[in-house]
């Protein structure tokens, strides 16, 4: 028995929207293979590294010719209990290492968790603007996502009266939240979770935390929770994603884990010895030496730098005359409406092109990250540092006045 | 708005069925730490590491201190254009860069593959005996998995006339071919994978080829096709799934490619961008040196290992006193029924805990790899090499005669 014939076609659930930044980033690369000095503020990622111990906890592994295989599904057992042992030290937490899953960076986390808390068909929530893979990821999953408008008024963050009149549309699976956020940089404080967690409890959400940009962060001296605040203070029913790319520089070693809630250990285990067989090996052994004190000492002053960087932006931003900004409480982003730069030239996009082609400053439209008003808005990367922000702030400002 | 509490529960999609080789290798572990001498033939990877060109290679990046950052989401150029040679080299074929995909291990491949190819209900068909992450990544993604029982007969491979009786239940969106495959590690030759590609050409069935034991083959001198047949061969609408795991040794780096039919390039640049950000980067920069001609010559070295080992077992093979085998043409492993074995013992999970506790062998159960009567079958895996398969060998047949 043959059936007819049918085109072979691509997925409908893969038809991810297509990135802005994608366009920026293939114009700034002609523009430098032609010869032009771009600053790219573009990528959210730390240009400084990993820390030389884990860089040399690499090299003698690999120099010593050892044959990596595969580890366990959720990691090597030092690893996870370095992990565990590090909430002690940021949160004053507890952790079983038995509820620390390694993954293929907090990208591989966010796919395990969401197929092993979420069925097909669930409602999730969570904040706009945001990181766009979070909803690219759940609606590939078959999730309905469940946008929550969060306005500066709230810090661009959900707070339980937003979440209630999310709840109108149906109830909700879930909700990713996201502190430090991604475009905006802002932060939850200890009582604003408090609140979530216990509205997610009472309505039977599931919260999953994003906290991969914790420790890069701007506390005021004498600052209560200068890391940020962990979801598990609160309850550990929610699973809490994070990564070593950020705080420890490590983009590209595709290296992050989660802390599990009880009952999703199990399935995200089997999930994941399917889905990822394990994280990769060597960054595994190699990211034991995170958590030495000279480590630590090394990422934070990369944060440092941060900070110097952030406050150079922060002195100096009348001069970028854009509009109403986000406060960058954490990460290393700075989000702002163009205000009155809009009228020139109508969106974000037309905007950064422009920057880009006149004044050779790559910047991210809104758009990605917001798409019903992001088109009004710009995220700058600030880690790049000092000397590239201090040239783009001349050369954006030039360009206005050009 | 409050809608009522309900408890939190893992998904539904994510209960994927526990492997018995699980509850195996935890007993070999209690077993080596209670100092019994055990030899495991239950790893599907070989020992011996990466060729030392890449081994150096890794050493030298991380020794540089160099940041590294993330890589395109498809993967870095140079690498790409290296696996795209490769083809030539092996296959005679003419593969344009643009069409590779670097992966995340051949595991992260499939959930790409999957996700951009097929529907969640649609059917997609693939061999019981069979690997199973296929079947349960296909399931947590809500596709009906429909297995297709291939027996001796057929060299445990589906045929046209398989595939046709698998239609009587519904249209076919997809079919997972594995060659050499596993547990069996039998092969299609060149024109039984032709009569495949056209059988699903004419039924609009999107051909998913797993080739990542390509190279790990024992053929006659002067054979055809030494490495295997790639489905590219005969259409490139095919999704080819490649691995660095097993021909060149490196399980643990998790890295992996595709070579992606045109109509599926952007979809898969796009999932892959959200689904998991980029490959791990230091394994990108290494794997280059995975081309040079003294890599390829080192993992001839291992295949020739391989090889004896494998000539071996089949010497040796009636001392095992199992039934009939399959014609292990590649891979490392021996598929067999336990044949007289299952009077005493009745299933192959109760033999192979019998066998691990007396006699000190683990081995894989074959309800793994099939639901349905793989519990009269048993995988032995010999990429462990002659000295261990030798005493294994030995120590069943006095097992049996004790």
């Amino acid at each position: 028995m043959t059936s007819a014939r049918r085109p072979l076609s691509p997925s409908r659930r893969s038809q991810v929207p297509p990135f802005q930044v994608m366009d920026v980033l293939d114009r700034v690369a002609v523009l430098r293979s032609e010869g032009r000095d771009v600053v790219s503020l573009c990528a959210g990622e730390p240009s400084g590294g990993a820390p030389q111990l884990v860089s040399e906890a690499a090299a003698r592994l690999h120099g010593s010719g050892r044959a990596l295989t595969y580890t366990s599904a959720l990691g090597i057992r030092e690893l996870r209990a370095e992990i565990a042992a590090h909430y002690g030290r940021w949160y004053g937490l507890d952790v079983d290492p038995a509820r620390v899953a390694v993954t293929t960076g907090s990208s591989g986390g966010f796919v395990l968790a969401f197929l092993a808390a979420f069925e097909a068909g669930d409602r999730v929530a969570l904040a706009r603007p945001g990181y766009p893979a979070y909803r690219n990821i759940l609606s590939s999953l078959g999730c309905e996502v469940v946008e929550v408008d969060c306005g500066p008024e709230t810090r661009y963050q959900p707070t339980p009266e937003l979440l209630d009149a999310a709840l109108e549309g149906g109830p909700l699976a879930g909700l990713v939240l996201a502190s430090p956020a991604n475009p905006t940089g802002t932060m939850v404080d200890r009582a604003e979770l408090a609140a979530i967690t216990a509205w997610c409890a009472a309505n039977g959400v599931r919260l999953v935390s994003d906290e991969i940009y914790h420790g890069v962060t701007y506390p005021e001296p004498g600052a209560a929770d200068p890391r940020g605040v962990c979801a598990w203070e609160s309850d550990d029913s929610a699973v809490v994603l994070s990564s070593f790319s950020k705080y420890w520089g490590m983009t590209g070693w595709r290296l992050g884990w989660m802390l599990l809630p009880a009952d999703l250990v199990r399935a995200v285990d089997a999930l994941a010895g399917n889905v990822a067989l394990c994280p990769p090996a060597p960054a595994q052994y190699a990211a034991v030496s995170a958590f030495a004190e000279e480590s630590y000492r090394a990422c934070d002053e990369a944060v440092a730098e941060f900070a110097r960087t952030r406050t150079l932006l922060l002195e100096q931003r009348e001069r970028l005359g854009w509009g109403e900004s986000a406060p960058p409480d954490g990460a290393f982003y700075y989000w702002a409406d163009l205000g009155p730069r809009l009228e020139r030239w109508g969106s974000s996009a037309a905007y950064a092109s422009a920057l880009l082609e006149e004044a050779g400053v790559a910047i991210t439209p809104g758009g990605d990250f917001d798409d019903r008003s992001g088109g009004r808005s710009v995220r700058l990367s600030f880690a790049a540092g000092p000397t590239a922000v201090a040239e783009a702030i001349d050369r954006i400002a030039a360009f206005h006045a050009g």
